[in-house]
């Protein structure tokens, strides 16, 4: 066993962070049922950037290598495990997954999906592990019928999953978008209806739409009221993040009235427990829909995981649509 | 049959409304499934004001006589029904209680509690379907384990009602209210904590009981913050009312963190095979707790039906403790 590894590292020596692929030291796992993962490709994801500007500190018990998802191949398992070395595995990692190996819990991979490219299936565990917790665990979208989602930002790595995961589950996707070129991409990969986030979004919704029945929104403040009055009796509004404001004034009446309700979640620090469970509902609800070719991987822009920070500002230019990749 | 029947009439010719217990037409039901209750005491509820004032426009097809609740004999049946005449019940009305006879769904009746007067039995149906509704229902108290309930105006009817059905299945009860004498009254009827509403309530129920699973709130912008505070992973917080203020600031972050659920409802609006659900919920697991002794009568007050303003200005003053009741 190799005793170093490669991976990126950040230096904060000159103030501004310093992004460099270097030797590091190989990982250990840190319970049994981790299986060690040769990473082939890794996601990138908004809360890289965070963590890589110091905005965000990741648990106490966390890599402190980026990284939340990676597609690679089975090298070693410690303990039971349903893998075995050499499976091609798609995984939710605790940080490190910006590396040439990571730990990652045994039930938090799931296959890559075949015929899919290990950058297309980098780009699955963090948008679909958070989609299906908040869209269909905490929003509880079509537990018992086919329902109505509406989802801000619908280009986004988050909101292509949401349309993809959504549609492929028979369900109606109305999304809203910034950019026209966005709008487009929503609707020819399912969205049946796709709006300009502008002030008159609101009304349009309403006319194509009727009643919302989950919100999936990470803009918080620009577009609380607005989604207060779309969504309908017993309507779910779920928050992931608050991209325009973190403080929202709701009205109490319109609630009660509808019996709206407002929650929200953070994927990160929820229990491996927790994440198995969001792990299983993909294998038995959506896996088979990719397996099906009804869910086609979507990643915008592919870089050699040296070129690390042209990925982040890539990123952070925003008006992407779909996920952005690192290959190792 | 008589063609006439006294009740209460509302009279707005010189601005202020004139209340008076005068003739008006006999009613008749409006649907099969109805049976008519010879009224014998009728409960008194914040809306009943509220509509006195002209500030609450009833639904179109309820009676305009106020009264929400009654306790009486039953007269007589339209269609199928479980009651027959001579059978004792409390109803949820729709509209009309304030009267000698009222037509109400018959899945809206549950039978007088034994031993009960029909004052005490008027006490109930208003505040223990709203209760069971927002509480149980909505909300999710204790579902799967037993849980911690806070309730803000502990001594109110909907206070005093939350209080006594999540003692009697068993879960821990918080409250809080403004006056030394309504904190007693709590403990003495199984609060197991409370609370002054002063400027240290947020630390008190902390230090007392840890985080709250669910709180069934009427008060609104006064507390909303201090709610968000102490709510516990997976928390939800109910409104039933805004008496301090119907827009509220809720902070995304803190909501996404623990998982917190923001809802309410009205009880009135909802159908009435919601509210025949409802009825089926406590028949199931609240009545039994009345027959046998764990749930006790608490009115504060009782006046004749023609004294109703008395009653009404009783209400209003506020710092009662219980229900206040008109009898007819």
């Amino acid at each position: 066993m190799m005793e170093l590894m490669k991976a990126i590292k950040l230096d904060y020596a000159n103030n501004s962070p310093q992004i460099r692929w270097e030797n590091v030291p190989y990982p250990h796992p840190t319970a049994e049922g981790q299986v060690l993962i040769r990473v082939k490709a890794a996601g990138v994801n908004r809360p890289d950037i965070l963590q890589r500007d110091r905005m965000y500190t990741p648990p106490a018990d966390a890599s402190p290598i980026l990284g939340l998802e990676v597609a690679g191949v089975v090298e070693q398992v410690f303990g039971e495990s349903r893998w075995r070395a050499g499976d091609e595995v798609c995984a939710l990692t605790h940080g490190g997954g910006y590396a040439e190996y990571v730990w990652v819990d045994e039930r938090h991979c799931l296959p890559k999906p075949a015929g899919w490219s290990f950058a297309e299936a980098a780009s699955l565990p963090e948008t679909y592990f958070t989609v299906w917790f908040n869209v269909f665990m905490q929003g509880k979208l079509g537990n018992s019928q086919k329902e109505t989602l509406l989802v801000h930002a619908g280009a986004s790595g988050i909101g292509v999953a949401a349309i993809q995961m959504a549609k492929a589950l028979g369900h109606r996707v109305v999304i809203t978008a910034r950019k026209e070129e966005q709008l487009k991409l929503c609707q020819d990969i399912g969205a049946d209806a796709a709006i300009l986030l502008d002030e008159l979004w609101v009304k349009k919704v309403q006319e194509l739409s009727g009643s919302i029945h989950v919100i999936l929104d990470m803009l918080g403040e620009t577009t609380v009221s607005g989604n207060i009055k779309v969504l309908g009796k017993g309507g779910r509004l779920v928050w992931i993040a608050f991209l325009t404001g973190a403080k929202v004034t709701v009205p109490i009446p319109q609630i009660m009235e509808k019996q709206i309700s407002l929650t929200g979640s953070f994927l990160r620090p929820q229990s491996f427990n927790v994440k198995a469970g969001i792990a299983e509902g993909l294998r038995a609800q959506i896996w088979p829909k990719i397996a099906s070719g009804v869910i086609k991987p979507i990643v915008e822009k592919v870089f050699p995981i040296q070129e690390v920070e042209k990925a982040h500002a890539w990123l952070e230019k925003g008006g992407h649509v779909g996920k952005i990749v690192l290959t190792v």
